[in-house]
């Protein structure tokens, strides 16, 4: 869901960061940098199980020749790497293809993309999940994604950003949500009309909301898709004779509560339904349908959806909202979004950022009630308004603490890629500080003379062994770039 | 309406558009370039039937002296840019006037801003419309202008945005629309008390939005008149015992459409109508009366603001809208200005650039229905944020296509100039190319040798041949410039 | 109030002011400079009434030693500086002291600085005004202010904008009205739950608008506040069980207004009470307990409340609002704020923009009949959303003329501070264009030689005597530098 083509005016703040980590940003994955990242929650044994015995073997017997580990490790990344992440291999493929295929990878990227996963794999899952829900919201769906790019196409938009799905996004939702709350009925063939007309406006505002928000390098998330079916949805309204929505009224009176009467079975299962009303779906097996598209694509990314949409429904509990409410999703979707937004994609993974991840996913809920309660005065729901507001706010923070780093949007892959980028430009820091240190030492050093030389001695001696470790980790750095490019895998998505 | 004059950070994208075009930025009409623009749709025969004989005759004698044929063609076009487009020989001749008759063309510039037209012509026969309509509305919206400009006059804002009517338009429709919404009925002179005090307040609210809007080169349109009329509506009311206003509420149930009963005479009335209701105004011979007036300044905008106002009408079918509602304009207005907005005004007239227009006005009188709706619940009418909000959007679009080009807001003026300029800045892009391509072949060949003269000489001889047009062009640009000066024209009417 | 510290990008048309006066930005207080501004507003006779007396003695024996009368003025602006102005000398006293003695000092600035009052003794003293009014609602204040401070703190947000109490004023804003606006009666602690997690979200918030309004160079007012407070009284509504909150219903009958009914005394009595609303306080004492605490640290300050508050009153009147709504203050308090605003504090205080300070609280008043109208849709009341929106859109002006200054963000402190500064510039412009103008001529005689010589020499003799005016200015300037230092008294109070 990233917008990171849409940029054009990078701000002045993140220069430094390009100058310090340019020489990296032709790398990748490397299998060593990620073995602590991906030790546990890696696909692999789920997609690859053959591949994955031989690893087991190998760490039976780990006295064999570590060229023949090292080629087997990278063997099945290399594996792992065409399912999981963004399938970048795949889409380079792709390329060659014919444009009706491509453009199927477009639309599956874009369903996936509501959820900022850039995977074709998880947005045909996704595409199952709504089927099983309802298959006229479904096609609702495919043709207001499908719309969104070809309109997208037409407009002559930025053909990375369109291949990343970051044009279907908006389309999908237009088109599910306008299906969902339209009072007509299913198959009213009709509504396919206005959600065409919409769908093809998504590119449109995308890009104007692009142009402002760029200045502030943020990206739009879902604003078009908020925009547009509200404008729908007011433009009709209830009594309309050719599209009515269904009839949405403010509370007048204090909901009947009952403590004693709570079921916590269905409040365990509003969490996997808080992840499938992203999509406005109610249906608890669509929502673990989500989980594990999610899972394929990006491990971090799944768990801050569950922990987001946890999160919302203990703040539904807090505000004393309708049971029915919670059991229904209603508070979990934007803290879902929330959550996956601030908790490593836009932000570096730390504990810090992990704790505002949860923070914002609290603030969401709240504003998710605001707003709620403000929209119904309109006959309209809250859409995904609450989490666009808390995300763009919790991303324009600025603080003069160096654990909450934000990406430059041009930067911004997948939770785990980032956070590779984010070590990596670490170790180059941290090793450009201690080079810089060593340097000065010796030349205070040759300045003094003999003067106190053994407290001296014993700090370089300190020094000496940290540049060991420098030069050990340079030579790692340069070992990468030929590795990387040998599996065809570049810095940046959209770029391409 | 452009608030050409407002901005200040000209955007870094639009530099490259500065170092192609600056040295033409003192061109304006060369009879011969706008040949094929102004051919049919100029004004000539209406305003000046006597000069068009010869025109005439030499047609039908081509073989007389070129010179004299110039010349004459010269008169004509000088005659007729006297009463047409921003009409800026009597603009500059009013500089030496008596101060309060410099004022009265400022506020009569100001009135037919509203349509962004620079005209005082256009102004006098909007003012005639209005009377037409309702002498208390005209008195209150002349008052709404003088007063406006005076109060940026005070302020001492720019001069020039001054004289072009840039600070009055806001001023008329604050004028018009609060009577026009006035509960009180005419006549009610108390109301004049508020008119002046918020059409005093236009210039600052112009002054701080066009602060904001000029970061991405965007003019202010109407928002500060939809600013301040709906501050006027809400802070009254329509239980106020000073100034109520008109009640206005939202839709409680279907409302009662029977398609048989449609009257096609009335749906065709409605275009005059529509436009006739930018200002207020039911009236359709008023509504005819402003078609007229923007015919006089700029057929371009004439013929958008008639498709814009019949865009509007098929959208409010389309949304099952009550047909009172369309015959008496509602659906219009906003698209009117939408249409003009896009078409030609702030983008280079291409066919692309018409569809884009068409466009914005289905999805403004989306976007009015909505706003109309959403607006009712606080007694307020939609005024013209529809528009606003509308062409903003479209007006922040990027795209990688060269067909749609959004002129710098300082080098607007009215769609006619704002093409020759476009043409111009082509074939200027086109000459250079050619030039540059010319060398390099050049260049090659001397590198080359004799080495497959044969194919190289073919294409040098094409480019001989495109050298003799590129020559021939550069010679015409340099005529002109003389030509335009000793006719008074500068390019850029606020940066007087 | 103002966010001076949150500022990153200053725009361009500043940088010029910076190039005439960075010379002086190391000067404050000279007693020379100040003598027109402070003589008789200075709360000297109520503070410091002992040294007062030295002072009047010399006025009558101004024969006496120059040096002694410099010297003893000089005590007494330094006695009046340790508990007037931003009391920088206690702040710097403060910096070696316990952390929780300091954070009591951040409080009490936070406290006051809602009325842009950066000073602990000013916030001591409404605080009493507080608990005169209402205890809890005094301790929510209190809880809200700390909390606010301690999640900057968290947030390492930046230490000098912290000290000035500049995260603390929209945390003691959200903790007091949303006890006031609690219908769940006083002394219910279950409130200060969402109290402690508002406030703390508010410096999240601050920063958030904070980098948004830097692009303009606007501080954030009270909006973090307002967004806050609106935010958690929809989210939960008149109809909750946990947080329920007034019930606000918009006016739907004529008001009963008869005006021989108008009682002039409470008319008169509103005034303080407006400030009073400020801080959502409805009592006569506590509105004049404020104004005491406004006069201590700047006397222009107090002034403009007041002015402010009469504006509101009169406004009231003219729009036909309720008696009661004006008697409770309700149209008085955001004049009071946008007044003060405008009138010195991010303008330099001039006749015109005194005058516009005047023009903006009717602005105000209008704006906040319409928020306070439009937000009664939702149940909620107006905030201080009025006084934010008018005081941006009043700082957003740009204009030709030179009597309306406005200050960089980073360098506003209070406005007698202000205005010292503003004088100072253009006194040193005026001495630089001088001379300039002086070596202008002496050049222009020497090439002319002996051409003449009459006319010339006469303006020479003007310019002479001008230049030894020069000179004795600069003279002054210079002297100006350690007198400054001494006092250990620097320009920017955030830059500490």
């Amino acid at each position: 869901m990233p917008a990171k083509d849409l940029t054009e005016g990078i701000p002045e703040k993140i220069t430094h960061f390009f100058s310090v980590k340019s020489e990296f940003s032709s790398l990748a994955f490397d299998s060593k940098e990620l073995d602590p990242l991906m030790a546990n929650p890696l696909p692999e044994t789920i997609t690859d199980p053959k591949k994955q015995k031989p690893s087991e073997k190998n760490e039976q017997r780990p006295t064999e020749g570590l060229v023949s580990w090292q080629s087997i490790k990278s063997k099945i990344f290399k594996g792992v790497s065409y399912v999981s992440g963004d399938m970048r291999v795949f889409g380079e493929w792709m390329k060659g293809q014919f444009i009706l295929l491509q453009i199927l990878d477009w639309v599956l990227r874009g369903a996936a993309q509501v959820m900022f996963v850039n995977n074709p794999l998880s947005g045909l899952i996704i595409f199952a999940g709504l089927i099983l829900q309802n298959r006229w919201w479904a096609l609702n769906g495919f043709v207001g994604t499908l719309f969104a790019t070809i309109s997208a196409l037409i407009l002559q938009q930025n053909r990375g950003a369109i291949a990343a799905g970051l044009y279907g996004y908006n389309g999908i939702l237009v088109g599910l949500l306008m299906a969902v709350f339209s009072n007509a009925g299913d198959w009213y063939w009709w509504l396919l009309l206005p959600n065409i007309f919409l769908s093809m406006a998504c590119p449109i505002v995308s890009s104007a909301l692009a142009s402002i928000n760029s200045r502030w390098d943020l990206p739009v998330f879902t604003l078009p898709f908020n925009i547009l079916v509200c404008l729908h949805m007011v433009a009709t309204g209830h009594y309309n004779h050719h599209f009515p929505q269904v009839l949405i009224q403010p509370r007048s009176s204090l909901p009947n509560i009952t403590w004693s009467e709570v079921d916590v079975a269905k409040l365990f299962q509003s969490i996997p339904v808080g992840i499938g009303q992203v999509y406005g779906c109610d249906n608890p097996w669509t929502g673990g349908i989500f989980i594990i598209s999610l899972f394929i694509s990006s491990p971090i990314t799944c768990a801050h959806a569950i922990i987001g949409s946890a999160v919302g429904m203990v703040s539904g509990l807090a505000l004393a909202a309708p049971f029915e409410n919670i059991y229904f999703g209603l508070w979990g979707y934007n803290c879902v979004l929330a959550c996956i937004a601030i908790g490593g994609m836009f932000y570096a993974l730390t504990w810090q950022v992990h704790l505002l991840a949860i923070t914002c996913a609290f603030f969401c809920a709240y504003l998710g009630s605001a707003i709620a309660n403000l929209m119904s005065n309109f006959g309209l729901p809250a859409c995904t308004w609450p989490f666009c507001l808390s995300a763009l706010t919790f991303l324009l923070i600025t603080t003069e603490t160096n654990t909450i780093f934000k990406f430059p949007l041009a930067k911004v892959a997948y939770p785990e890629k980032n956070l590779h980028h984010f070590w990596k430009m670490k170790k180059a820091e941290k090793a450009e500080n201690l080079k810089k240190e060593l340097e000065e030492m010796q030349r205070a050093k040759r300045e003094q003379g003999e003067k106190s030389e053994k407290e001296e001695g014993f700090k370089l001696d300190m020094l000496n062994t940290e540049k060991g470790r420098i030069d050990a980790c340079m030579v790692t750095v340069e070992e990468d770039v030929p590795t990387d490019n040998s599996m065809g895998v570049t810095d940046n998505t959209a770029d391409t």
